[in-house]
């Protein structure tokens, strides 16, 4: 995947594919790629070379650029009485929505928060995704936030993946803070920043603008400071209205995410920047609404990467696979712009060079999976998992 | 599920649900469903009681009744090039398409295809199917479709799971067929149907009413003949363009399957009839086209079942939760409508009186979830799969 373009369309044509190739590794790092016969020949050191047979696919490990799996509780009745007919506001009325989830996760405590992070985190590394990100943003109080800011660090040290942390203290004003939007981000700014600074919890600062959450005009002078403080930033954009990824793209966002509402302006905005526009479409198998416009996006021009939104509320599924290839047979998406947005161009939305290709001097992450080609990965729909994943250079999963 | 209407719409608390109840089986049928006290005091018998804790959840078996999983092959290849634009037209051109399956199809022994058949049907059983229509349709040759409904026939006995079998062979006219749409399908009453009365391999007949495989007025003559032969008839209908579920109304036939391209007026005669409109969401998933309009079928009357279309082309992933938990948020339909569509509802398009609900008399075919609600089950979007299941008052699946 390392020759492939980082922005717009890519064909199947263009993946470079090594027959009966092999990695050779070291110290968790891959130190070449290439065919099997020529590396064994050049390499008789102390070196791991792994072997792949024809029938074996071997892929960079996969990247999740977008999730919320640090919760506790369900919102399976949310879910039926969505599918019920039932509106966001009635939903909401009758004690369902984020406030939900925030109040279920204040119940539980770090320690319980942390299992099920890496209870989740441990499930798609066995579906082969090798590094994972993970929002706050069901604390909704400094010492709320912290403490998934905190599980999500300990649950990085207990899981093989990778867990990438994101605040997203900013995702809905709480129910009980006395003030306004402008009052309760400023808070954050003042209360929460130096502690995450402080316990380096995080570098990355994540806002849902959206009606019923945050204005663009309100997260602006958030994202100044949190700029100013050296942290990246990333939005929840343009799910259900097009708001957030002009935002975005003018304060530098790492990336935009949702985008099911951005209209060709949007995809226009987004395609000339260096934002990756970050399709979900587990929200809208989640939610039953529309996809993001992602061949629109690659057409224009844009980075995409496609994440599984893995969360409570609307995406509760987490299965990135499926989900992505179902974004490709309703967005037309080639296996290429498939794999690529789910390993290089999902690595640039969480800045990480060290991963996503499978070339020298990257991180010995990948992902076998047993069968005659790689078509067959997106075609089976998320039912043909992995029969190996490495992380770091070490077998992490096999298959019984 | 034996209280709810067997046609239109059903609330959630229109669901029987039985609190710490049990259910008493004997000779592999269901002598009576309750609460576990009572039942434990009054039955002091042979019979076997089911208990099923608080966080067990006890569902009738589902019924998957539509599916194509009688085949070899893959069809990986249609599917990259079909989302990589091409359309039918220039897969088929470039070998792919129903033909390729055929072939591929061909090639196999009988041996080999029923072992493709039972590793699949044990693939739905263990996700809670514990009955699957099959059929053929990749033979298109007398002794080719014969081959395939006397695999579909050793595999009925070699799972554990139900197998209907259904004639497909008027799926598409087979292009070494040398004569007209109208001639094949009359060399299919006169050689094919007296062999599958004789060897009592179906008692249902199928035809593809589309544009490039048959038309209504080519399946009616055949459609007359079969059922003067006293098979029950089905039809794949309205997936395309509006065609055929009118035929299979007029023609009295158990379902008319598809029906993503149904408009008002087809929804109005399926309505209006005594013939089970089966949508496929999986094929929807599979091609990325359009759900079939449940919502407005249940809302005119209509007898709603849901089916996987398991088939290498346009519906690979065959999970049955995971589809019909898809098509809920997209069409909004209530846990109860969906659970009956895979269930009672589903078991009248087979003709099946004998199971699809949990009631005294019916076969004790059984899913059980752990968990504490049912309305987890469709939530986890096929995430959350039966900790056992029961067959014929049998576990035959159990999870580690």
């Amino acid at each position: 995947m390392d020759q492939v373009p980082l922005k717009g369309p890519i064909r199947d044509e263009e993946l470079h594919v090594i027959e009966e190739g092999a990695v050779l590794i070291e110290f968790g790092l891959i130190l070449e790629v290439g065919v099997f016969e020529a590396m064994a020949k050049k390499y008789t050191g102390e070196a791991d070379i792994i072997k792949f047979s024809e029938e074996l696919i071997c892929l960079p490990g996969f990247i999740d650029s977008h999730t919320h799996i640090c919760y506790s509780g369900t919102r399976a009745r949310d879910f039926g009485l969505r599918n019920g007919g039932s509106s966001y506001l009635e939903i909401a009325e009758n004690g369902g929505g984020i406030w939900d989830t925030v109040t279920q996760t204040r119940l539980a405590n770090e320690h319980v928060l942390t299992q099920n992070v890496v209870s989740r985190a441990n499930r798609h590394l066995s579906e082969g995704v090798t590094t994972i990100e993970v929002k706050s943003g069901y604390g909704l109080s400094v010492a709320e936030e912290l403490k998934m800011l905190r599980s999500i660090q300990s649950a990085d040290g207990l899981s093989y993946a990778d867990l990438v942390s994101t605040c997203l203290a900013a995702h809905i004003k709480p129910k009980d803070f006395f003030g306004d939007n402008a009052g309760y981000l400023n808070h954050l700014v003042r209360e929460l920043f130096p502690v995450i600074k402080q316990e380096k919890l995080t570098n990355r600062i994540d806002a849902f603008v959206e009606q019923g959450a945050f204005s663009a005009e309100e997260v602006r002078p958030y994202f100044d400071l949190a700029k100013a403080e050296g942290f990246a930033l990333t939005v929840h954009a343009d799910q259900f209205h097009a708001s957030g990824s002009a935002l975005a793209v003018e304060m530098g966002a790492v990336s935009a995410d949702h985008l099911e509402a951005s209209t060709d302006r949007e995809i226009e905005i987004l395609a000339k920047s260096h934002t990756v526009a970050t399709a979900l479409p587990g929200a809208s198998i989640g939610l039953g609404c529309d996809f993001t416009p992602a061949r629109k996006l690659l057409d224009a021009g844009a980075c995409l990467a496609i994440a599984s939104d893995w969360n409570p509320g609307s995406a509760p599924m987490g299965d990135l696979i499926m989900q992505a290839s179902a974004l490709a047979t309703f967005q037309k998406l080639t296996n290429a712009e498939v794999l690529s947005a789910i390993t290089n161009r999902a690595a640039r939305a969480l800045q990480l060079d060290d991963r996503g290709v499978l070339s020298k001097g990257m991180k010995a992450d990948f992902v076998l999976y047993q069968t005659g080609h790689y078509n067959e990965i997106l075609y089976h729909q998320g039912k043909l998992t992995p029969s190996e994943v490495w992380k770091d250079g070490k077998q992490v999963f096999k298959k019984d």
